[in-house]
């Protein structure tokens, strides 16, 4: 018997363990264990039925195992410090391309062969993907996995390079199997079903993602545009399932009112701005006419910053009862009274509101850092109950502009300097507010 | 006028310098300075057209401006060894997963960035292999770029892994872009022209290749093989152009002829093993009257080896003086004469003569490394001036059966046994030669 | 001003008509207008632009300028009857090849040149298929379209013919402009939507069309079939949105639970039989392990003939009241007195009801046309409103054997005999009924 | 045995007649009687297998097998005379559409049917294709054939419609089975190897053909244009393969100088017209600047109408023995003295020599009844032994201005008229020959 069929042979023999957590932990020993033989020399010639027999133990896996296969990850498959420790004494001794040569060799995790031959089997690169995802999951209770997250999250951005990705065009002609990751994966606004992701690709709409090789189903990111005369201001029109479809042709406004990051498993792996410089050419390309390319964007930060606004400001305080009642937005006296008032607090939060000196506002530290010009705060812009908790119904645009957006991004990360248009500028000198009232960073951009 | 602009305006300036290599240094320092605007933070935001940029600069960089910039690449983008000194104490000090992460990116080089920034640019992954290539051929003059070479070759492994690989017919129905490389890449039996690749695709050949979606139009590796009645005993009927084309469907034997590794900038990262064995799995699904699977190899180290064993042996010794006369094999007299002789001592070489344990000939080291059998020597297969030198003529079959491979390979990786046939192992027998009579390996194998 | 300006610019003068149907015959008039300038001498030149003039001109008609506009069609592109009889005076007179063409020529419509130029315009092959649904659909009232109808039909079953369809195989990864038509066209068993759709489209299903490559968007007809263990009998279990996915290679039977044509305007032009062999021999390829193909169908003129018969029989007659019952299918007592009696009924009804000798059930016909065999009546099968309400709530099981198809078509085309089991044959036996019993036939086939 | 069966019986015994005649007629009337196989009733289940058999059976007759099949196609299923006659009568005393439509039927040739259903077949259209080219050729020694071309050349229009067609380019990235059939059908300058495609495939190149579905690896037609500085006025630099590449962003012009019609079976189907506007149409997308569209094209019938010429006018027939002089185009006195007088006939041939109202030269023809501009007469344009026996050496730009096409293409229809430079004018006024020198027509245009 090879030790391969032996290993197969283990595995189909467990059945019904007694203990949950001992069987759970002899499983993940055993997907270990064909990790190991994969390593072993036997790994080179029949790497890729060796690899097929990992991925097919892992993918069997109980549920209550997978956390003691990281561990186990963790635990055999990290680099010998001690060999770390002479390969470094090395070389500080001689300092030569050789010795640093064999340093490399000595830090680099085992972890990193063993994946790279893992992706010789057929789905690997998703399974590996999904790997990630539980790691960064677990991550928060067991630190120790740190080291298997960084050689995940290093090989992960070195295959998913932008040279390696394709940006495509979704729409109605797209395969079902991959539409249907749009409406799973939406994450800024809900995609209600079938109806209303056709309406998203009608023809006045276009969306793009980028694809992987490897990954043919799956997006990994994706760009909702709506092609509009002038900027929008409000979000409902723009997903209104039977509004009348325009004719894009005539459009002068290119609106990116929705950026999702589909893979949890690639987070820090960016793809998002070069996804809307990409998006913007190739969208001046087919219609000439267009003049403005423009996010409608949440504000996800206003409402917490504001809170926290109002334990050293009376004024900001007196505001914070009426914003707490239900449905204030459809109180046209409210409104009228709010309105300048929360736009200039708004206006202020987007403009001097920062962390470590970067814009506290998660979106606004995305779109800013990409090089776009803060243009326009809209009033009521999304009276969804997220869009009220979040923003008081605000929503902003962000402005890219081909030929500025070099100079913003250096201004931006040299100075810190935003660009922003004057009617922004006037808000936020209106605002009596002083200090920067800075709370926790949201993580994530829209 | 940005930094880009300045350095692009710079580049344009350069005209017909006085003294070339001063000129050609000049040049190779415009990209280097172009790699570290890429790395900058501007790379962040305009990675995309910087990255362009570069690789506009590299290409236009004249003959003798690229060993300079393979120095600069050495020395301006290495790691910085005080810092690892740090990291690698600090590590020593704790052994915490966070210092090992720090220790990680310490002693990687920013020229690993680089290149992953590089390849943002359309056709840069073409462009990376041919920098390898050209390291590897500076690397026997300047040992200094060692480095460099280690990381190219340490990311293209990674980015070439198999998965990412796909295996694709090659065929009259592919592109003439794609065809005219075998033409030029044919490294075993030259391709005389159009003509003759033809009959090389005709209904009786198969022609697989791996292919790197960056790479559409580059075939990485590609194998010949002709479906024939019995395993061949020698090539010229393989290369006839005018051979009658034959009914696939019934043959028994698949002969794979000549297997090409075609990107000199990817050595060391092997595809040739799985692409045998996936051939195999592929034609049996095809053509399921197939029962034998062979190669027809040339011995490209026999004929050196056979010089080197007359200096300690007389009876080899006599033979030589004949086989150095030209056309002996036209002779019948003559090879009546030598034909025992000469095949026990090839036999002898195969099986006996080794280097560091493995098999002195290098085809015999990759083949029998597969795990395939050392199955048939064959007298007079290849009469062309390059077989007669190499092999005096001779050629041997390896056999690949899918349900020995592996058994194979773990008995020859681990004790040294080569699986082979009663008739070779008899003609080994019958040489009286002793000894391993080693001479420096070659370094590629069919 | 040419002409064609000249047409066009009329066309847009013409705004708000008083009286409606004055309007519609001016709008349908301005086509024909159109259709002749295509047709003269202007036509070959400048053929592309007319064409999508044309086009474009139909696409806006009005609603109620679509009948008028046919009879334009019918009254002005119809072959010169005079010039007709003189040919046929001559042919009649001379026999030559020569004669003959010429008289091949004066019958042909104009209208078939006509129709022949407009294809040259893009998406004019869905334009003319729709053309003839709007003419099948206006015959009844106006049979002289019938020209016209001849016309379209000619040139589209020429156009259709099999050897430029595809056969696609249609999954979960077919776009979702195609997906959609499936729902929209269904006709055997409604598609509630797409969580319906895609159990039809899951691993234990295959579905596959007839493409044309001038209509990639749409199937002509599609099927879909079950992989299952045994021959099915009821349907039920077959729409289960919720039921588990099965193992395709365990199946051993492949199951056509729905056929559908999609095309009104390709009425009379056959698919369905070549799709059918078509499918059993793709099937066949992918899994060695079937060894039934059958069909799960309907009855659909059951209940029909079952009322007249029972004009005539009065034991037939004693069983209405009680089929009328709603839900009698739910009473065990009834149904087991019911079953043999109508199990009995139905078989006779199959086996011997004829029109033209021709069996009486549409589906019936189709399938024993096609070389199938009746092979199994299944009790309520399918209970459904519109399964109680046609067939009693039986379905039929025809097989497919692919050897021996075209003795049973043979049989049933010369002799009317029809390929049947035993148990069928023995249910018909036992019925006590004589006669016939015909009504008129159903025109569609399942 | 079924009937098919024991037909495939027949073909297999029929094994080396004696008279070979005898035996061709005998393997043709095989074919046929599976012909009439294909059309009985058996031909709709078994309708795929029996054309199959058909196909087979037809391509595998021997060489003087064919024109047999051919006359029986003719005498076996052509309509039946006295069914037209009954037919005609019936419409002539009663004048319904379905008089009609029964005249329209009984008219067709059961060929067309017979051709329909062979068509399901795969490779069928092909046969179809090559069939009318045999039935052309021997169309002038069997005028009985006529019918037979007739109902070929109706069906492959009516399916090679321009609707079905698809414009590709042909480039580098083309299959090699698609660009040696650019090196087998290249009519006007032959191609000498794949060295020489290469070069008319650069990026200062473009090349276009017309596929259909159902012959993807066949062009129907292609045509070759080169992206030059100017208007070209000599063929030489176009066909010379070590030219080097210049920059097709910089041309103005854009040269078609090669047309091929690739399907002699295709013969009166024509593309060519629409070919070319579709090709202006994409380079002007492509390539903004050009602002020429011009052919280089020769004048096959000049020299011919010349000789005609010279027999009733001295000072024409003083020119001739001069011109039958080898090589007199390299005598720079001769070629000095012929120049004026040459271009002026030339252009008076071009203007003035006629054959019923329609320009005598068939290029010429073509290319004005499509709408273009006499341009330019080029001296000495095309010296290859071919273009001095057919044109003296000289070539003709033709020019194309899509916004005048139209109106050149009626006035040239309608009234005959040349749209014309004034240099071409002038040669032709200068020329002192009066009269039209009609000769025969040349059948092909370029």
């Amino acid at each position: 018997m090879t030790t391969r069929n032996f290993l197969k042979d283990l595995i189909s023999k467990v059945a019904a363990p007694v203990d949950p957590n001992r069987g759970a932990r002899r499983r993940a020993g055993e997907v270990a264990a064909l990790c190991h033989a994969l390593m072993s020399e036997r790994g080179e010639v029949s790497g890729a039925a060796l690899a097929r027999d990992v991925l097919a133990a892992y993918s069997a896996l109980p549920a209550n195992a997978h956390t003691p296969f990281l561990h186990l990850l963790a635990a055999e498959f990290s680099p010998d410090a001690a060999a770390i420790d002479r390969a470094a004494a090395a070389f500080a001794g001689g300092r030569s391309p050789q010795l640093l040569i064999k340093l490399q060799q000595a830090v680099e995790s085992p972890r990193q062969e063993l994946f790279r031959r893992l992706n010789v089997a057929p789905g690997a690169t998703a399974v590996l993907v999904d790997l990630r995802r539980r790691v960064l999951r677990e991550l928060r209770n067991s630190p120790q996995l740190a080291s298997v997250d960084a050689d995940l999250a290093h090989l992960l951005a070195s295959w998913f390079n932008r040279g390696f990705l394709k940006l495509e065009r979704i729409d109605w002609r797209t395969p079902a199997i991959v539409l249907e990751k749009l409406i799973t994966y939406e994450a800024v606004h809900e995609i209600a079903g079938w109806k209303d992701l056709r309406r998203r690709l009608a023809a006045d709409r276009r969306c793009f993602g980028f694809f992987h090789p490897a990954l043919p189903d799956e997006p990994l990111i994706f760009i909702e545009v709506a092609l509009t005369d002038r900027i929008s201001d409000a979000v409902p029109p723009l997903l209104d399932q039977d509004a009348p479809v325009a004719d894009p042709t005539r459009a002068d406004s290119a609106i990116f009112y929705s950026i999702t990051n589909c893979q949890e498993g690639l987070r820090g792996v960016s793809f998002g701005n070069m996804l809307i410089k990409q998006v913007v050419e190739q969208l001046s390309r087919e219609f000439p006419r267009l003049k403005n390319y423009a996010t409608l964007s949440p504000i996800p930060g206003f409402r917490a910053w504001l809170d926290l606004a109002a334990r050293d400001n009376e004024a900001v305080a007196t505001l914070l009862p009426a914003l707490k009642n239900r449905d204030w937005q459809q109180d046209a006296a409210m409104t009228a009274t709010m309105r300048d008032k929360l736009m200039q607090l708004c206006a202020h939060y987007l403009l001097r509101a920062k962390k470590d000196s970067a814009p506290l506002d998660a979106v606004s530290r995305f779109h800013l850092g990409n090089g776009a010009r803060l243009e326009r705060l809209n009033w009521l812009a999304d009276t969804s109950p997220a869009g009220m908790q979040r923003s008081a119904g605000m929503m902003v645009n962000y402005v890219y502009r081909l030929d500025e957006v070099e100079a913003n991004h250096e201004a931006f990360v040299r100075e810190g300097s935003i660009a922003t248009s004057h009617a922004i500028k006037k808000l936020a000198r209106d605002c009596d507010l002083t200090g920067r009232h800075t709370v926790a960073r949201n993580t994530d951009a829209n």
